[in-house]
């Protein structure tokens, strides 16, 4: 049975060592002492390790079941979902105007990732409901907000995001799924959606369904979209539940892996919705969701990888194979344990670079979101724009490959599903997938917000890496990550000029890159953050000030990073600048 | 339902415009002309696409069931058998003097290749007996071989290989399986191993499980080991079949893949068994199997890579997602094929580019083992030792990287286990475990292969691309290959020489490298195989030879693995120079 354990000092070093939250001015950030966020996230461990990860192997083995066109969750899912209301997990960063907690985002984002990597389908099911929430909450009227959002804070009612159809994906242009005015005001929503995640299970009162639609007189593609609240059960007046609408669950698909989630086919037959927001622009309410999920799906990215590597650790210490090869073996019996070997020592630290790195990025960019809301501040929505697509993409694909990693450890026992590691390779594949597969995050990065407002953006994320870079000039002692990073930040420049260059003329130039240059910009990210957290860690040691064991792990993890990780930006920029030639050159028909 | 077409023009290519196999001289290629050998491929072709391919996802979906003690393979298994057994396909490569066809190896691969690829689980049983015959063929009496051989060779009995234990995988020295002699020259087996493939099922009439044991007065570690043959049931002297001997299937493992192939915990309870080889020097007999098994698995690699290949390419053809927006589109409706996109192109790139130079890496492999064993090339014999663990780890990395690239093609299709993308991923995921994990062929490359014979076998492999780059020189239409060629074989010696220099004061400073190098070397001899099939389509087009599409298209997917994909060793080259610190610089005990 795989095991978990919150990394809370990792996470409380990124709150108060790196991101000193206390002192950045960001309304509601002074309540973040320490203690108080060691406490939250002690506690959410507690659930984390003692209800929520002994479910997730329950979860991928029994699955949901389509009975009686109901949807029933694994056996303990539902006490679980009682006892993570109870607990108030549903609403740390939710508006106290509608019961929620109005903690930061970022504590949200951080107790998040404890959940996720506990048991990840499970906590989708809350997941869904807070971006569903997010929706509402700012592109709902008051009565909406007033009907809906109570009940969705404390997860009563939970909520889904309905996109994709069987022919329209990625392109929502094709939508088919419509929506007919009547004479009262609400919509005829007639349809069928695919991949609906948590679309139905018997662990709510009502689900609320976003559901994306066409509204006669909105013109071709996109355009024409709309968004709809579609309750599973319609709300009386005095907010009590009435009659079920005209929605039922076609079927469970039957997935690689989140088994523990229910993925429904619904249909729409006829069913009331209510419009959200304005008519024929449901597509920027829908944004509002799709970008936190994102961000959300990045996190899953490096969340599960945690999960899989803590298990993959402790096999390395444990399990006894093979003969240390320079004398630094630590048994006396027939064997040492696979940690001493080189080789699992480096599978080891490339899935604890990555995971560190990703979870400071990812705290970076929920910080830049709290600015953003609360500051008003214009530089951070333009920076977590500008990497949204980069946190998605490449956290997804590395975080994935951790798993395989971590897996590997394992040897023949990772490939059987008993041990755990499966799972965490399974579930985690959904992630490069779902919520705009990464190629189309590298498209958004490359065709969109890279030149964004004149690729302001873009400059003052460099920007940003250069004032490092020129503040630290003189450190002798961060030469290992200032180096490094100055060779990363030059190429990934020169692979946007590239584009800059000869993406106008042809965009396929561009296109064709896109992908590496979403990786090399996750490789900066990283690489960046990887030196805030050496000199963070460095300062904290001249100080006195925390486990200086730990500190020095962490410095000596980012030094793996830097060399070994790093550098592969100049194979991406390589790549981008041999150009749409070889990628294109063989015709579509020649294949 | 996934499809499968078996790529007779592109084995074709390799077979006779690349390896010119009739003029090599090496006995039995004078029969390999290019109407026998598309014969053959053909006819293999049609028992793939309509027997094997549809049983597939049968076989993934039911899987293997335990009961009563036997084990019962999915249906319509042992009908296919039934069918392969009638064709002759069993025995293609196998010695005349046992019922054999005495074909080539190569033969033998690019038919296994087909089969692979259309019913990976279901081949399993074949391959295993096929090592299984090898090790008894090159290691029994004649005794042994004239009750065996002949029934393997058609597989009406099959073979297993026994090695792991559960406390002993890469270890095998931890063994405590034991064999104890007795009065009439035969042992008693008593033991558990695990994860023993093929290890029960009810398509043959009796299985001969080959398997590790301590011996008394052996020694210590893998020294004391011995090879016994068990026959599920013991056979008599007549050659009918006997009492059942003491061997049970404790249970079937639940994988994350190969569901079609019983995955067996092996009870050996005093069982009846037969010395194989020489007393003691078992490793010796079972590196038989495994040498034959490990180029086996890197034909898997690439195999189940082909197979989710030709469905993504498909789906890329077929399904309509967004417009190109370098007006590149074909068709007038709302959107075009997603072939158009040159993210999804540069993924299918990626896929056919590893894949057609995995395939001629293996074809020239299995042509090296043709002139170790009929030429006594000991030049070969040093070649392929060299290359086997480049092939085995380094195929089923990239290998499972192309599935989990096809299966992104899908979008949220490929996550559905009904389309069939999730199966090759989970099949393929086996072969980077299976037959030493692929840290342990990096280990067996850098801390074995590499220096053998005084590192005799690494220069000739230097050798044989330093004259080809030699030889064409002056040929200017070839340059976009052998500039890239030789920066690789470059970057791939400095390696060697860093690990010579260093690793011999301190071998962490290799062993740290070793997984980048295998890597670079599959790279390197990518490379090399792409500049030669460049250079042997460009001599069949300036000579009227052949499809002209076809072989343009070779050149155009050659020119891409040249310019994206090669320049890695650039990149592993780094990581390998940057030494052992950054990986073993964290001590274990501070993870």
């Amino acid at each position: 049975m795989p095991i978990y354990t919150a990394p809370v000092a990792d996470m409380q070093f990124i709150l108060h060592e790196v991101l000193k939250v206390t002192s950045t001015g960001i309304p509601g950030y002074d309540e973040l002492e320490p203690d108080f966020t060691a406490a939250v996230l002690e506690e959410a461990g507690k659930l984390a390790r003692d209800v929520l990860a002994p479910l997730n192997r329950v979860g991928d083995a029994q699955g949901c079941r389509l009975e009686n066109g109901v949807v029933r969750t694994p056996e303990g899912f539902a006490e679980a979902f009682h006892q993570l209301k109870e607990g108030g997990w549903t609403a740390l960063d939710c508006d106290p105007a509608y019961g929620g907690q109005g903690l930061p985002y970022l504590m949200q984002t951080a107790v998040g990732e404890i959940f996720v990597s506990a048991n990840m389908a499970f906590n989708m099911y809350q997941g869904l409901t807070h971006g569903a929430y997010s929706a509402i909450h700012a592109h709902g009227s008051e009565e909406q907000k007033r009907i809906y959002l109570p009940k969705m804070v404390t997860c009563d009612w939970t909520g889904t995001m309905n996109l994709t159809e069987p022919h329209a994906g990625t392109d929502l242009g094709m939508m088919r799924t419509k929506a007919e005015p009547q004479d009262d005001g609400s919509y005829r929503i007639t349809g069928q959606k695919i991949f609906i995640s948590a679309g139905d299970h018997d662990m709510a009162e009502n689900i609320i369904h976003l559901v994306l639609a066409k509204a006669p007189g909105g013109g071709e593609g996109t355009k024409g979209v709309s968004l709809f609240i579609v309750p599973k059960v319609l709300v009386n007046e005095d907010g009590s539940l009435g009659e079920h609408n005209a929605v039922s669950v076609g079927k469970i698909e039957e997935k690689m892996g989140i088994h523990g989630n229910a993925t429904c086919v619904m249909n729409y037959d006829g069913a009331k919705g209510f419009l959200l927001g304005e008519l024929h622009k449901g597509m920027r309410a829908m944004f509002t969701m799709m970008n936190e999920a994102r961000l959300g799906v990045g996190l899953q990215g490096y969340a599960v990888a945690e999960a899989a590597y803590q298990n993959a650790l402790a096999y390395a210490k444990d399990r006894l194979q093979g003969r240390s090869l320079s004398g630094q073996g630590t048994t006396d019996g027939p064997a040492d344990p696979l940690i001493v070997h080189p080789d699992i020592r480096r599978n080891l630290m490339e899935q604890k670079s990555f995971i560190e790195g990703a979870r400071a990025l990812t705290f970076w960019g929920a910080q830049m979101i709290d600015r953003a809301a609360k500051l008003d501040d214009a530089k951070a929505e333009g920076l977590i724009s500008l990497l949204t697509p980069v946190i998605k993409g490449f956290q997804t694909d590395k975080g994935f490959e951790c798993t395989v990693a971590a897996q590997q450890v394992f040897g023949g026992h990772g490939y059987i599903e008993e041990w755990g590691m499966s799972q965490f390779a399974r579930d985690a594949r959904i992630a490069m997938i779902y919520e705009g597969a990464n190629g189309i995050q590298a498209l958004d990065l490359v065709g969109r917000k890279l030149a964004a407002d004149g690729g302001k953006h873009a400059l003052a994320f460099f920007h940003l890496i250069r004032h490092f870079l020129l503040e630290n000039a003189e450190n002798e002692r961060l030469r290992g990550f200032t180096g490094p990073l100055k060779q990363a930040s030059k190429d990934v420049q020169k692979a946007a000029m590239f584009f800059a260059d000869k993406g106008l003329k042809n965009p396929d130039e561009a296109l064709a890159g896109s992908y590496d240059f979403m990786t090399m910009m996750g490789h900066l990210c990283l690489g960046y953050m990887w030196a805030e957290m050496a000199k963070a860690a460095m300062e904290a040691l001249d100080a006195g000030r925390g486990d200086r064991d730990m500190l020095e792990a962490k410095i000596a993890t980012g030094r793996f990073y830097m060399a070994r990780q790093l550098p592969a930006t100049a194979l991406h920029l390589a790549r981008i600048e041999s150009g749409a030639e070889p990628v294109m050159g063989l015709p579509a028909e020649a294949f």
